[in-house]
Formats: C-alpha cells, sequence, structure tokens
C-alpha cells in the first residue's frame, strides 16, 4: 500500500451538525444522555448518515504475534502462552471470543509473529506471518524496514477485506505475551515521554519486574534514538510484526471510511502511530475503555478520545472494546429511536 | 405487606466461593476482568448458580408521579412534563424504551402519583395509582401514612407479579419532574448529611434555581425532625408515592431472593430507604451507573456499591441501568464461557 501523503478525508461534518442539533431536539433535558450523545454523534459523522445507521456488522480482528524481550523477564508469563491462546480464540474460550458471540460480531486471529513454525495453526490464521517473534527491542530492531513494510501492507490488506466483507464497525485485538512493553515504548516516542511515564504492569508483573520493564523500555528508547520521528522507522524500532499489521489496519480502515473502536493500550499505541502515519486517521476512531496502563490514558489525551468503559479490564484481545460495543450501538439507537421534543410536546 | 421484621436472607456463600474460585482459574492473568469479576461473582451468589445463569428475562418497571415542590421552583421543567413522558413510555419513545427494546427487556410503566385524574391513562398504567402528585415535602408530608403503606404494598406487589412471570432481574426506573428533590432529602435524612451535601442539578437547573433547591431540601429535612429515623416515616415525610413504592418493590425483590439493577440517583435513594425498611436488601442490588448528582455517589458509597457504568447520563428513567444490562450480561457470560486455565495448559 502507499504511503498516504496527505491528510485523511475527515468525517462529515454536515452529518455531524445535523445529529448534534437532532441530540439537542430529544425529549430529555440538554446534555442528559452525557458521553452517549458525544458517541451518538460521532457515529452520524462516520457515517455521513443522521441519524446513524445500526452497527449490524461488526468484525474484530485479532493481530497476535510474540516479543523478543519477553525473554528478558518482562512479563509474568512465558511466551508458549501466546500461542496456546490463539488455539483458545479458535475454540471460542478466549473472553473477545465469549463478547463477540454475545455481541454478534465476527472474530478473525491472525498470526503476524507468533513463535511458532509456519503452518502451526490454520491456514486462515497463518496465512499473513511475517516472521517468527519480533526482535527483543532493547537490544535490536523489532522487524527490518521490509518486514515493516509488510506487516502495514497485511494490515491495510485485511481491512480492506474485512470492509469489502460489508464491516460497519472494526475493531482491533491483539494476542502476546510482553506486547505492553513495546506498546509503551511506542507510546513514549510518539508523545516525547520517558519510560517512566508510560511504564505499567502489564498482565500484572510485581515491583521488581516493573522496574526491570521500565529499565528495558528506556534502553529501546535510546537505542532507536532520533529514528522514532518517523513512523514507519518508530515501528521498525520498537514495534513487532503484530503491532505494525495493527497500524495498517487502522490505517486502511480510516482511509476508507470505516468507523474503529479502539481497545487497550496495544491498538492506542497503534492508534498513535496510525495518526502520525495516515494524519487524520484518529478522526474515524472511537475509545472503547480505559485500560489500567498509564500509558493508555496519555495517548487517548493525545488523541482526544474519551473511553465509553472503565471497569478496570485489562485482558487485552479487542475485550474492552468488544464490551463496550453495547453501549456504542444503544448510543446510536437512542439517537435514532428517541422522540423529538416537538412530537411530545404536540402529543 | 407486613414489614420484615428480622434481616433478610443473604445471597449465597457458596455460590460466591465456587464463582470467586472459578474466577480466579479462568485463563487470564488475576484480576484481568475487573469490576466484570466482581459483577459475575454477584451474579453466582445472588442466583446461587456457578456459573450464572443468562439474564434472559429483564424487567423494568418505572414509577411515576408528581412532586409538589415542583411548583415552588426546584425544577427546569414544568409538571407537565410528567404526564407527556409517560406516554412517550407506551409509545418506546422514551430513553428507556429505546434501550429496553435494544436488550430485549420488557417495559412496564405504572402512574402511582402523576398529577392527572384517574383514568387518564392505559388501565395497566394507572391501576395502582395511589394520589394525585405528592405533597410539597418543604412544608408539608409527601403522603399520609396510609399512602406511605398503601404505595409500599403497591410497589411490592407488582415485584411478586414480576417475578411470578419470570424475571432472573428486575430494574428499577422513574418518571416525575422534580424528582431528585425529594430523593436528595431521602438521602440526606438517611446518611445523616447537610442539605449542601446532596443537593445537585437534576435536569440542569442554574445557579440561583440551585440554591433555591438546597434551601427547600433543607427546609424539608427540618420540618420532617426526628421522624427521619424510621424509613417508613421517612417516605411519609420525604418521599412521594412513586417513591415509596419502588421502595417497596427493591425489598420485595430482596425479599425474593431476586437480582435488582439499580439506576441513578432516585433508585439508588430508594434502595438506601430499602436497606434500612428491610435490612439486608442491598445485598440483592448492583448499580447500573454513575449519575452526576452527588447524592447518588454519597449513597453508593454507604451501600458498598460500584457502579458499571460512568457515562455521565441524568436522563433518569431506569436507563442507566438498562445501558448497563449487556455490560452485567458479559460479565455473567465470561465466567460461564471463557476456558479454564487447566484447559489451555492441557489443550
Amino acid at each position: 500500500m502507499p504511503r498516504p501523503s496527505t491528510r485523511l478525508a475527515a468525517p462529515s461534518e454536515r452529518a455531524r451538525t445535523l445529529a448534534a442539533e437532532r441530540l439537542a431536539g430529544l425529549a430529555t433535558p440538554a446534555g442528559a444522555l452525557g458521553s452517549l450523545g458525544d458517541a451518538a454523534v460521532w457515529l452520524s459523522a462516520v457515517q455521513d448518515a443522521c441519524p446513524p445507521r445500526p452497527l449490524d456488522t461488526v468484525r474484530v480482528v485479532v493481530f497476535a504475534g510474540d516479543h523478543g524481550v519477553t525473554a528478558h523477564g518482562v512479563s509474568a508469563y512465558p511466551k508458549e502462552i501466546t500461542a496456546l491462546m490463539v488455539r483458545q480464540f479458535l475454540s471460542g474460550g478466549a473472553g473477545v471470543a465469549v463478547l463477540a458471540r454475545q455481541h454478534g460480531a465476527t472474530l478473525r486471529v491472525l498470526d503476524l509473529g507468533v513463535d511458532v513454525e509456519p503452518g502451526a495453526f490454520p491456514a486462515e490464521v497463518g496465512a499473513h506471518k511475517v516472521r517468527r517473534s519480533s526482535g527483543a527491542i532493547h537490544v535490536e530492531d523489532a522487524l527490518t524496514p521490509a518486514e515493516t513494510a509488510q506487516a502495514l501492507a497485511v494490515g491495510a490488506a485485511v481491512a480492506a477485506e474485512e470492509i469489502a466483507a460489508g464491516a460497519d464497525l472494526l475493531i482491533p485485538g491483539d494476542m502476546g505475551i510482553g506486547n505492553t512493553t513495546p506498546s509503551a515504548a511506542l507510546i513514549a516516542a510518539s508523545l516525547g515521554l520517558d519510560s517512566r511515564d508510560v511504564t505499567g504492569r502489564g498482565s500484572g508483573v510485581d515491583e521488581v519486574t516493573l522496574a526491570h520493564k521500565e529499565q528495558v523500555v528506556a534502553q529501546a528508547l535510546a537505542r532507536a534514538g532520533e529514528r522514532v520521528a518517523d513512523p514507519v522507522d518508530r515501528l521498525t524500532a520498537l514495534g513487532s510484526a503484530d503491532l505494525a499489521a495493527q497500524v495498517g489496519f487502522l490505517a486502511e480502515a480510516a482511509r476508507s471510511g470505516v468507523p474503529v473502536l479502539l481497545d487497550g493500550v496495544i491498538s492506542v499505541a497503534c492508534a498513535l502511530v496510525a495518526e502520525d502515519y495516515a494524519p487524520g486517521s484518529s478522526a474515524w476512531f472511537a475509545a472503547g475503555h480505559r485500560s489500567p496502563e498509564p500509558a493508555q490514558a496519555l495517548a487517548l489525551s493525545k488523541l482526544g478520545l474519551e473511553p465509553l468503559l472503565d471497569l478496570g479490564m485489562r485482558l487485552g484481545e479487542g475485550s474492552g472494546a468488544v464490551a463496550a460495543l453495547p453501549v456504542l450501538r444503544s448510543a446510536g439507537a437512542l439517537l435514532t429511536e428517541m422522540s423529538l421534543l416537538a412530537d411530545v410536546l404536540g402529543s
């Protein structure tokens, strides 16, 4: 995919204005819908439709990969869990699989960089594999430049496939032991922050491991140096195959004008990079949930996004976004189906 | 209904323990489900079932009534809106009606004290009417003791009907211009607080009206005096027909061991009174959403409840609780359907 050279088209200001007027005309006190009102106006704008259409075809894509840093003591879990969990997505027992089933969303899982042989998973999972694990970012680049380009292109192609299949909302998910480390590094590099500001407990590491993880992030940032000014080089130095693919996926969704509901720190890190890679992307994104990872709040704030849910979830996988899906649907339904004050007073 | 003389039966400790063990055994880091994990354990306890059963039959009951204080400048809206909105519940255009339809919950609206003639609404709405409006609590009692008893009995009878119809979760809603004023007074009286701590903007009053509303609450509390120590006398002095009915509804649900998802400041005020009226009730309640009304947070804290949603909604009607219903259902589905770590490691 050629890298977008100009700012992406923005959501429809016309529909946004119509939706804001409709919201103000509902038979309810001003602002009574709270952030559901804001979400409904955003839905109208990204759909160029007021009232917004129902979100009937929601597609969740989980990008799986391992991370070299996992061998260096940044996670409470061994890397072998990544491959085991990929199988749980397929069997339907992973958290995001349960939630996708509940809310009628399709779920697709892709091996971008899991540390298993090609062919270890069914073809539809493994067809897009870029490499076995990504580099340990504190001592080496995550990817070669060619691998970064390949991963970005895979993500874009997958988004295009899902959109061609009728997606009216896309949800990115992640699976990869150790993936909060490159995500924290990407957020620090994107925002010019220190490792101390962005490093969190991920799957639940103790104090000693947290301090070590922060050191790994600091070392990675120092090693990457000035290259991180460019979003593609940033992914090469600090990302991974799965994260780069998610960036391509997000940017392509935005370029195609299809809205995205973001998940936790992984997808918000990718959204920050996507905004630099394809400026204007983030107008097509809404935030599903607030993660306990400190870097997520910093990135959301930069993107100007307020999450729908704040449940203390830190399961990853896209689960927070899928849990928020019915709330986003409620926002649309309220703006579409609630009585207007004019109708009530005339009734 | 005879007033319960002893503490209600508690939810099942056996099921709670089993659920907590199952939660700890899921293929996910400890605590990764956040408050969804807590909600799932509560569901198991109130259902005495681990894993919990799906919430297939959810019934929303809206208690409607007018409040004498509305004639004394505490609301941004005239009392005539109450009756107009009752018709919107019936036509399906009210916010809670939209959400109940979206989530497959039944919706029932009852006129307990709307300031309209008996017969103004269809029979199923008006059959339980106690009086036309309730008293202006800063200058007179809301109800006579007989009316309070009648309203409590109506609420209990309605809960019993809904439970007989198969409800596995009940959601109380409210409709009544001015109803945040008696709710604030009930919360202040229940918690021994000052009017300043509990008075909020309701449907969105300005500074001057807010100051006046606070004065009305203070005057009501002073007028009621020591009588508020008794929960029934508290309703007589400071409540209303619709609020007293909701208290009876909540207490009967708890007495019958059927869980309740609470809404905003109105239902949380009623839950506080229900806990005094039928001690042990609140163990059967979960909180749907956080209201911007300051009194709601104080009451939730006293009840030990943490809301699932915090969206800045202040629509009333039960809408915040119904918006939270899919999130509560997700909690149950995750505990029921997610793989156990033992299965993953064995796969």
